[in-house]
């Protein structure tokens, strides 16, 4: 399916599928920020969604879209964080069996809040397995759906309902700002914003050590890079998706880098002053702002806040 | 004045004279703290008020009372926390000259925060000065107003504002729950809350370690204790004010007590999984609920969160 299929109307119509699920996120501006930052700014704060990330709004829409003979034999997806949660909960609202692939290292935290929601987890070893084998080995035997984390229409439509939502509230933007992991939330929130505001300028923003997307625009092709150890862990995908990265390519302006100091300093400056706590990842967008990088003239800015799960241990470190 | 003369009348009017220096602040909820704590909680988030607490409510409604000819000749007041900032930001919006008295040893970031905002600040030591003595001083020599934390009934009516906003927003609430240092936020929220649902059970909630209000309801009039040890840095005061101990008696049902455990338990839970940050004190009236210690039978439970502002390294502590 090419991209341009993935039209605003497959976004509407996404907002109204999942609205059963997903929680529409409060917008908060913060006096504070906007002073340091010298912007008005208006943040998404998808880290107070269901499952403390945007991901719910992916994993539902494309779990509801599902034919009804099809979700009867399960669900599959492989992920460590916030996709598998969000496959969890989706799957969970509509009584489909849930099958998570997760690495046997991952944090018990996640498993627990994974299992608590009723799906069966298999474990592999990160170094050895293969999980995208496993995951297409578990679809082969019964028939499960794989719920990929970015790279599908259904996806993309389900993510860009958070642009739709913020400027149906905030509809005066000038520019929107979204983080880059797979590429799954900017594409769907610049077909959304694009639409909804065909002036409004946008931004991608990735840290500088996960800077496949970056590369790829530079490059004008796809480029893929060593996992990167950067602590944003919900950014650590390795090139921009095939469908994702063309539909980048066409509505977004700029993609803006930050260092590691950047993300730990904007994630204290959310947290001890504006009091809403961000994963390192939700922090990535809003640091593009706090440093300043967005070219000048720009007042009335949109930030998604991607996401807020982190463990007590990784908050204490920072 | 006695405080039957403070009406629902003189809240409705504080909630117009503050609207432009105080925030209306969201309500928020939460579906894994209501599966928790077995209701469905409504969270009126002070922590996201101007100046990080329910305090500039208050402050701005009793600066903006004051007649012209005296508020030219400025505002004295003594706290080391919350009133201190809200203070500094009503007197910096109003342009009159402020005057902070604090301990010489208070927390940096609180003296910057104040200084930050124009207001002069006069240090004393914390063992030997006392600084009601130092602030009627100032005010004698300079004509200065002073501007109590909450015995005063344009401060109660300024706190009210909160519960006025949060029954606009939830009208149907079966409860009400707040938590008292001095009682004005809770005077003032009674007075606001039964006005606008008579039917609503008002309950107020101490730490154990600071059981004035508790131990005055038992004892049926007010009773002084030892500066308490409590985490909840907010609700130090030693004995309810001689305004708002009569409202209380009226309006609250019962108060309720939490231990420091259940402070820090809460306020992890808020942190970590509604990813608010609230201070300690802030924590106190959420305790309550999330400790199930409501009567039975109680559903729908509005929850003022009183502040979030802490410094890093107490926050690393806990």
């Amino acid at each position: 399916m090419p991209d341009t299929e993935i039209a605003f109307e497959h976004i509407r119509a996404a907002a109204e599928r999942i609205r059963p699920i997903a929680k529409r996120t409060p917008v908060m501006t913060s006096a504070s920020f906007d002073a340091e930052a010298g912007v008005s700014a208006f943040f998404k704060c998808e880290n107070f969604q269901k499952g403390g990330a945007f991901k719910i709004r992916g994993a539902s829409n494309f779990i509801l879209s599902i034919p009804k003979n099809d979700l009867a034999k399960g669900v599959v997806a492989h992920s460590s964080g916030n996709h598998a949660q969000a496959v969890a909960i989706a799957a969970q609202f509509v009584g489909a069996p849930a099958t998570l692939v997760m690495p046997e290292d991952a944090p018990r935290s996640k498993m627990e809040g994974t299992r608590a929601r009723g799906a069966r987890i298999v474990t592999y070893d990160r170094f050895k397995g293969n999980r995208e084998e496993i995951s297409a080995q578990i679809s082969a035997e019964t028939g499960a759906t794989i719920v990929p984390p970015y790279d599908h229409p259904w996806t993309i439509a389900g993510q860009g309902t958070a642009a739709k939502e913020l400027l149906e509230e905030v509809p005066d933007l000038d520019a929107l700002v979204v983080c880059i992991g797979g590429g799954g939330l900017l594409a769907g929130c610049s077909i959304a914003a694009k639409h909804l505001r065909p002036s409004i300028r946008i931004f991608g923003v990735e840290p500088e050590l996960a800077n496949d997307t970056y590369q790829s625009f530079a490059k004008g092709q796809r480029v893929k890079i060593e996992t990167p150890p950067t602590i944003a862990d919900g950014l650590r995908s390795t090139s921009p998706g095939e469908l994702t990265f063309p539909i980048l390519r066409r509505n977004v302006e700029q993609v803006l880098l930050v260092s590691e100091d950047q993300i730990r300093a904007t994630l204290k400056f959310l947290l001890m002053r504006m009091k809403i706590l961000v994963e390192p990842s939700g922090a990535v967008a809003p640091a593009a702002v706090f440093s300043q990088l967005l070219p000048p003239g720009l007042k009335r800015i949109g930030i998604v806040v991607s996401g807020g799960n982190m463990d007590y241990d990784q908050l204490a470190k920072l």
